[in-house]
């Protein structure tokens, strides 16, 4: 089955932004063992979009399309199959009705552009939006198949995956590609890669891939296998091997997140938290609240941004304040700890640091950054110095934060506390 | 002149990798005014590359390749560019000089295979690439002009810069694009669309198109023009039309963000501001520090997720948050006045609401959520329901807390107090 991307979109041929679409389009085609020879992206001009929906049509079994099936005039994803197909656009009434619906229940006016989305080619049928208002739409003609899906990222990938990934695998017939991604912190990516080298590259199957992103390594393995269980049972000795020289730095698999397992962790040992952040300035509370139920063990914190807030509202000293300054490990030890008793929870975690790009000096650099974790046995403390810009220093500190919180669940854990 | 980028790498068909590099090319060929029609991406595969260039050559004027220059056996670029041209490939005594040369500065061996580098078909040029070790190369040929580029985007950005800009400026003697983005919150997509529709797509200049993204929606104005100046001249009639229309919405242009606009505000007024967030989780902190020199104006916040914080930490009364519930128009606005007295604030900011996936009710549905804007004259109160998952309702929420503030320091200012 040979497939093929056609990205529509003039913001895409001006650069404006980057087409990951058709890189998370191509990652999962690899992933169903679907072979993918083209992609092609064209600006939003009914004739040439025509025309290279038309080319598709002749070399390729499956076209998948994004964009161009918005409210407006500049979308024309939905004339150009048409054309494609020598059809007409009718009015699907269901599809009507579901926006009708959306519009009501979110008590918002529809204007009559958005019903331009309910209109398709004759032969087409409407491919599910739970994530807004425009419907995809799949044709399956003369052998081939189409499906066209929307240009914002969040709702093509829920389409892809709820709705095209299930009839294309059907179609495609083949053992499709499993994988399981180890997920770890507190090990940089050379060493990762060097303790497990002999199972990298050695050409057996599963495949072992390292990856590496902000704060974060990991171990991919990758098999064909006929079901879930299959590859359960294909990974298994492989994964052992890794666990067994790893294992004390993974805290979860696949969509596992760190402030999932610390959360999880948390729940479990009816533990509290409550954070004092200054650097990462929300962001550590934004990621904790991220996971369905926190409120559990997650009881809040204070964004101690100005000086005042962290001597008023978390009782850091004015001495610390003067003798140490703000960027210490002295604040961030009594910020941790005051967030901990002025909230009342178990444990208390602190941020304090420099983002830039202003506010450094040859004694405390832009990046650097201490992290603190309070408990009843003790503050422990860590200092790191990042090198990004604002935005990845703060990722960054928050990633620092929410590691130090798991290495002291898992450490807690291992010492059977 | 017409252009067309063609993009070489299985890599790339795999969706192991974004296509910057495509996103950069189209970017300085939109400054440079060329336009650009399509953008294709074929594996390595010397048959499938020699035909996407073959229709490349016919259709268009200007092509530009990355990638396959390596020493591989899986570089094939420039095989397939002697298959289009139909000559052989010849060795570039010139060439290869330099790249022993640059082997013997850094101490290392060429192996054989580095030669394959120095090979073009009889009519290409070499283009210099100053951060590695393989040229690009131009071909000049039957009134069309061909450059084969690196894939390494430190590379293929350089010799784009350097080697391909000055020829196709000079090649297409034509003025650039111009564009500029005018950016809303409080008006949806078709209500914007609608207003300005006589603008958008009328078949003069500057061109004029909506686009809408998470709590937000932008017009793009685009003109060709020698200089910023005479864009700026050409724009401005129709930008004060656009403005005339929907300046009530507009906060920013381009980069100008929400939360840098609103903080610009803040700052020239000389007013501080403290947060109070619930369903947010520290999400509009994150926005706010996020802003280089924020700390100018916002103190800090409260990130009450429990309703113990609510209570001890903000003063929501006991009988509110029983009688009413925590989320609530009158739990929102006892947490914004009371994080700014708490702060010693000017401006208090709360947010209380239901992210989901749990939590709803028939009374309070998923989505649903309260912001609360408190000043020294008083408290305002904004009700909203998202249909998002957690993530995109937490976003959402953000954004219109963020508009809220923005809405009052521009209403504030409108009446001149």
């Amino acid at each position: 089955m040979r497939a093929e991307i056609v990205t529509i979109g003039t913001e895409l041929l001006l650069g404006e932004i980057v087409d990951t679409n058709a890189a998370f389009i191509a990652g999962r085609l690899a992933d169903l063992g679907v072979d993918l020879f083209y992609k092609t992206t064209v600006g939003d001009n009914e004739l040439r979009i025509t025309q290279e929906l038309k080319r598709a049509w002749k070399r390729s079994d499956v076209i998948i399309t994004t964009g161009g099936l918005g409210p407006t005039q500049d979308d024309l994803t939905r004339e150009a199959i048409a054309g494609l197909l020598g059809e007409e656009l009718v009015l699907h009434r269901e599809s009507e009705a579901g926006m009708r619906a959306f519009f009501a229940r979110l008590q918002r006016e529809m204007t009559e552009n958005n019903l331009r989305q309910a209109m398709f080619p004759r032969s087409a049928e409407p491919l599910k939006n739970p994530e807004g208002t425009a419907p995809g739409l799949m044709v399956r003609k003369d052998g081939r198949l189409l499906f066209a899906l929307p240009g914002v990222p969040i709702e093509m990938e829920r389409m892809f995956l709820h709705e095209v990934t299930p009839i294309l695998r059907s179609a495609a017939g083949l053992k499709p590609l499993f994988s399981r991604n180890l997920r770890m912190v507190g090990i940089g990516e050379s060493m990762m890669a060097q303790t497990v080298a002999d199972l990298i590259d050695n050409g057996r199957s599963p495949t072992v891939a390292p990856y590496a992103k902000r704060g974060e390594t990991r171990l991919r393995l990758t098999v064909r296998a006929a079901d879930q269980a299959e590859a359960n049972s294909l990974m298994e000795g492989t994964e052992s091997e890794i666990r067994r020289r790893l294992g004390r730095y993974i805290f979860g698999t696949d969509a596992e997140t760190l402030e999932g397992v610390a959360g999880h962790l948390l729940k479990q040992r009816g533990l509290t938290l409550a954070t004092a952040e200054s650097s990462t300035g929300g962001l550590i509370g934004h990621r904790l609240t991220g996971v369905p139920g926190s409120s559990d063990y997650y009881l809040g914190g204070i964004i101690a941004y100005d000086n005042r807030v962290k001597r008023d509202q978390l009782g850091v000293s004015d001495v610390t304040l003067r003798t140490c300054g703000a960027v210490s490990e002295e604040t961030a030890r009594e910020m941790a700890g005051g967030v901990r008793l002025k909230l009342g929870a178990d444990l208390g975690l602190a941020t304090t640091g420099i983002a830039g790009p202003g506010g450094g000096s040859a004694d405390k650099p832009v990046g650097l950054i201490y992290l603190a974790l309070a408990s009843g046995a003790g503050i422990t403390v860590k200092r790191q110095i990042y090198a990004w810009d604002r935005s990845g220093n703060k990722e960054m500190s928050a990633q620092a934060g929410l590691a130090l919180l798991w290495e002291w669940l898992r450490d807690e854990r291992a010492q059977g506390s």
